[in-house]
C-alpha cells in the first residue's frame, strides 16, 4: 500500500515550493495537502487560540485533496490530523519546500520546521525541506532527486520517536551538491537591526532585519558549515527542550 | 549596582500577571517593560517579519520606563535589547507571569517562554514564570515570596548558558505550596477537538479545544509531576534542538 502523505508549509499554498513538494510525494505515496491560505514565515510554533480557524477546499493541484486553512503551520497539522484525516492517521509529514534556510538557530523561528515537529509531537514521522534561496519563483532543480531520495530512505529506515528532520539544500549554483550529511544545530544567532521611519500620520514604526551571526565558524559537525561547503544538512530535531547537561547543576541549588 | 531587569510577557502588558511581576523585580533591581499591546497566548516563537512593529511608551506602572510593543513576546526582547536598553544589555529578562501552565509541551506554544528563550539565545539570563490558573483575576498571592527567591537564587548562581528557566506553579489552593524542584519536560501533548460551528453568512468554522494527555504518568523526575503535587516545577530549557542521542543511528543510513 502507498503511504499517505500529509503536505504543508509556511509560505502558503500557492508558493512554489509546495507545488514541488507535491510533486515529488505524489510520486511516494497518496498526497493530502492542508497548508496556509497566507505566508506564515517567522510563525514559530504559534497555534490559534481565541480565534476561529478557516479551512476550504481549493483547487490548484491534480487529483488531491487539498485544503487551505487560515492558521499557522501547527493549526494546519492539527486540522489535518483531527478533522481533514481523522481516523487516517497519515504515514509522513512533509513541510515545504521552504523558500529560505531553517538552518540553525532559524528553525525556533520557522513555521516550516514547527509543522514537521507537530508531526513529530503526533508521533508522526515528519521532514522539513527548505531551500537557502528566498527568491519566489526560486530554483528549486537542483533539490528534487535528493528530497525524493531523502523521503524514500526516512520511510524504509523509520525516523527515531520524537524527532523530525530538519533538511535544508543550498542554493542552486554552479557547483553540484555533494550529497546529504547528518549534523547538529550550529550555534548562531539572527543580529537584528531595526529600521526606523516615520509613517505619514507622524508615527514611527520599525521594521526587522537582521544578520546572521554564526558563533560556530568551522564547525564541520553543524548544519551552517555542511550548507556553506555544498552538502544538504539534515539534523534531527527534538521537542524535548530540557537542557539535561545542567539538571544535575541545578538540582544543587538551594532553591 | 542594581540588576537591570527586564520585563515581558505574553498576556499583554495590562494583565495581572505582569503586574504582580513588576512589583516583585522591583524589589531587586532596576526594572524595563516592553511587552506586547494585545494577548499573545499560543504565539510560541513567531516573529514579525513583512509587517512594521510599533513601540509606545504607556503610563501604567509607577516610576518605571515602559514600552508597549505592536509583537509577538520574541518582537519585545528584540526590541527592546537592540532599541530600547541598546548598548544597556539586561542582566536578567523574566517573562509572565503567565496566567496559565506553560509546564510539558506547551511550552513549545508558549509566548512566554519564547521570551525567555529569546534572552537565552542572546546570552543574557532568562526565567518565565507560569500560574497554573488562566483566570484574568488569578490569585498570585501564594506564588510571590517564591518568584522572589527563585530570582535571586539564579541571579547569585548564574543561569547556565544556553538555557533559560521555565518555572510553573501550581494554582492557590488550600494545600500550601511544598516547594521548588527541578525536574525535566514531561513527554506529553494535547490532543485537540475542533469544534465546528456556522456563522451567519454559512460558512463553517473551527473553534481549537483540546485535552492535555500526558505519556510520563507518575514519573517523578516530570514537571507536570511536580504541579500534580503542589510543587513549583522548574526545568531549564534550551534551543539547541538537535536530537544528540540519534545522531549516530541517523549518520548510518544511506543517504
Amino acid at each position: 500500500m502507498k503511504p499517505l502523505i500529509l503536505v504543508t508549509n509556511d509560505d502558503g499554498i500557492t508558493s512554489k515550493g509546495i507545488r514541488i513538494l507535491v510533486e515529488i510525494m505524489q510520486k511516494i505515496g497518496n498526497v493530502v495537502v492542508v497548508a496556509p491560505n497566507s505566508p506564515q514565515s517567522g510563525k514559530g510554533h504559534a497555534i490559534t487560540i481565541g480565534e476561529p480557524l478557516r479551512l476550504y477546499s481549493t483547487a490548484i493541484f491534480d487529483n488531491i485533496d487539498e485544503y487551505e486553512c487560515s492558521g499557522t503551520p501547527a493549526d494546519c497539522v492539527k486540522l489535518a490530523k483531527n478533522h481533514v484525516l481523522k481516523d487516517n492517521k497519515p504515514d509522513l509529514i512533509v513541510s515545504g519546500i521552504n523558500h529560505g534556510s531553517n538552518s540553525s538557530i532559524s528553525i525556533l523561528y520557522s513555521g516550516t520546521m514547527s509543522a514537521a515537529i507537530e508531526g513529530a509531537i503526533e508521533g508522526i514521522p515528519a521532514i522539513g525541506f527548505s531551500l537557502c534561496d528566498f527568491n519566489e519563483d526560486a530554483d528549486f532543480s537542483h533539490a528534487e532527486a535528493y528530497i525524493e531520495s531523502i523521503t524514500r530512505t526516512a520511510i524504509e529506515k523509520g525516523i527515531p520517536k520524537g524527532v523530525a528532520l530538519n533538511v535544508n539544500i543550498p542554493a542552486k549554483s554552479e557547483e553540484p551538491i555533494k550529497g546529504p550529511i547528518v549534523c547538529r544545530q550550529a550555534d548562531a544567532k539572527w543580529q537584528e537591526k531595526f529600521d526606523y521611519r516615520i509613517d505619514p500620520n507622524g508615527r514611527g514604526y520599525f521594521w526587522m532585519a537582521g544578520d546572521f551571526v554564526n558563533f560556530d565558524i568551522e564547525k564541520e559537525d553543524t548544519d551552517v558549515w555542511a550548507l556553506d561547503n555544498n552538502y544538504i544538512s539534515i539534523v534531527p530535531s527534538q521537542f524535548d527542550l530540557t537542557a539535561y547537561a545542567v539538571l544535575k547543576d541545578l538540582k544543587s541549588w538551594n532553591l
